[in-house]
């Protein structure tokens, strides 16, 4: 029989996977490319510190636990590249969906029913603190392939026209001086091209 | 002049180092050593699934953020693995004490004395969020060790009694209950051997 523990345990062993999983963006140094676990912890300290930048109302805890979860369905789905093609994206959709059913459903009900409900409200993006996370996790690789000189962007082609629709929209929306900064951090990279 | 959203983003964007710092523990699948910087979402993770662990009155959302920022010293400091040589932390409370400065002292003043004071709080483990805190950063390890067949166990050639005076002391300060759980899954590494 495995108790209520042993569950939380064997589910906090199973999630070490998500250090495996590879995303477009590189570390800021360059060097390698992100993974999503390092990923999750530097989106919950962009949430810590850029609290001033959320819309009233917003709960910077509830944020933080959402950007903790909400890359763990990557385990099984693997990470969808913000620059890549939208032909894969209904699968994707599917594909988490049965990757939250096996990841989320090896905790005890009640924090499986939790945990499931506030990745579900991130994807959904339609409450204040969905849309403040969605925000910072559009704000952070432009950073990082700014300070990489150029990361996913050079490996994509992709443009500012681009950023402005797929990075700049989902941004402003849950922070839009946020988003207006870290726009003018990224010029300087696309006047150069 | 820099203005707080700038410092801000600077410190975000500085902390990414984290993710380069290499401990000494393997992840689960034994392929490489944990970055620190994943090492910190794994144990906010830890926090949020082992809340019913903590000891009554512990703030779960407190714990999570002293365990997003315990180890961005090692930045400048580096990491001190708990099997290593006791000779060298003198100088490296002093290394971590002048990294903190550094580190904290990038941020906005307010900023700069809350994380710093959570951080402190976190070293000292004399509140009862501090001593969770640190007894998940001692649960984890072994668990990660075990998955991968022995992990820094077997770098270090360490013994059972040296884990049960390192590690399970403080983990039995903060969360004795998981102590108890986690020594029992480690058992047979060390009855084998
Ligand atoms: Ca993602």
């Amino acid at each position: 029989m495995t108790d209520r523990l042993d569950q939380q345990l064997d589910f906090l062993v199973e999630i070490d996977k998500l250090k495996s999983i590879t995303r477009a963006s590189p570390i800021a140094d360059g060097t390698r490319k992100e993974n999503s676990g390092e990923h999750s912890w530097h989106l919950a300290m962009f949430a810590l510190v850029l609290s001033d930048q959320a819309q009233p109302g917003v709960s910077i805890d509830r944020v933080i636990r959402m950007l903790l979860i909400h890359d763990i369905v990557e385990i099984d789905a693997g990470d969808t590249p913000i620059h890549g093609a939208d032909a894969a994206k209904a699968d994707q959709a599917e594909a988490e969906m049965r990757a939250a059913d096996r990841l989320f459903g090896m905790l005890p009900d009640d924090q499986r029913d939790d945990l499931r409900a506030l990745w579900e409200e991130f994807e959904a993006a339609d409450t204040a603190d969905a849309r403040f996370a969605k925000a910072l996790d559009r704000c952070q690789p432009p950073l990082l392939n700014m300070a990489s000189g150029g990361g996913s962007w050079a490996d994509y082609a992709v443009t500012l026209d681009h950023i402005d629709t797929r990075v700049g929209v989902p941004a402003k929306r849950g922070a839009p001086a946020l988003w207006d900064r870290v726009r003018s951090r990224i010029l300087p990279y696309f006047a150069a091209r």
